[in-house]
């Protein structure tokens, strides 16, 4: 079953949780039992990640690190100026999952979902398939 | 339902566009419905990506990084030389994950899935999975 | 179906092949066919990624290559000391996917998958979900 999230972001670049729309996609679905839920962005300057939630530091280290690896203002072929995001998108991914059972996430105590924006702000699209399984 | 197909790579790295092998997959299933379809490299020196598939600089602008974060010629413990492939293999992964509905992969208007060969030139496996879910 | 184990590191940083965990999953499991099998690290410190299990080197390279790009001691936000480590579980990914078909893995011959600790020793939990498709 899928669903589709709007996530409005408001800086070029930038980690927002997106673990309560995961929870609300499991909980509308109506699944029981267990299953994947796959959380793509559908977006190639944009990624999903799984990270710690709690100390915003963790998301900004990340994102620094990012931009060390893979600077903004780089040198690159692409013209458009946005290079460091279609790599950085590569880097982390297009998609995470997450496994849930009876109704739960089951994620690690620290875990929370990130919509992982590198060239924003934009409203982008966030895609949520829940996939029971026999 | 799984598919195989042969990727004939060219170059020692390179990216090549397999989103019509994957549509092609999604076509042959007949799953109707939604799901999730994995591709996935059999291979532990390329890996799949998901990223923009209209300006070639893009994917250029990817290996080049790559190359500057894991360099061909680096100072490696592996003996075989190509240490850098397995490195890049890890960071990009094995597989991505992309979502259909109705007979259509659900990937935003700039994606594409791409074979990333680290270590070619060689012809490479690249396995499909259709999974249709209730 | 899910699956959960424990895996104990000696080190800081390690890979630890946890390919038996997995078969041992998919035979418990029962489920024929094909699918797709879901293998996730619930933790924000560690990772799991599939690369070669043959020379011991390789898992090496990828952990000295890490530590360049994010490095132990480096100028960080997060006060706990082991930023490095949140920073490349986002760059492996917390979770790999692996095919199979008539309880066989679809592995490639050289690769093997593997728990990535980057902030032990500890032990940690290991979540194996066995998805069977239609």
């Amino acid at each position: 079953m899928i669903f589709e999230f709007q996530v409005r972001t408001t800086e070029r670049e930038q980690f927002v949780d997106v673990t309560p729309l995961v929870r609300q996609a499991l909980a509308e679905s109506g699944v029981e039992g267990d299953g994947v839920i796959t959380v793509f962005a559908p977006h190639t300057t944009a990624a999903v990640t799984i990270n710690e939630n709690t100390d915003p530091a963790v998301p900004r280290d990340i994102l620094t690190t990012l931009d060390r690896l893979a600077p903004y203002r780089g040198d690159y072929d692409h013209a458009e100026g946005n290079s460091d995001a279609h790599i950085k998108s590569s880097l982390i991914g297009a998609s995470s999952r997450v496994l849930f059972n009876g109704g739960q996430l089951l994620l690690g105590p620290w875990q929370g979902i990130f919509f992982a924006e590198f060239d924003g702000p934009r409203t982008r699209q966030l895609v949520v398939h829940v996939g029971g399984t026999r």
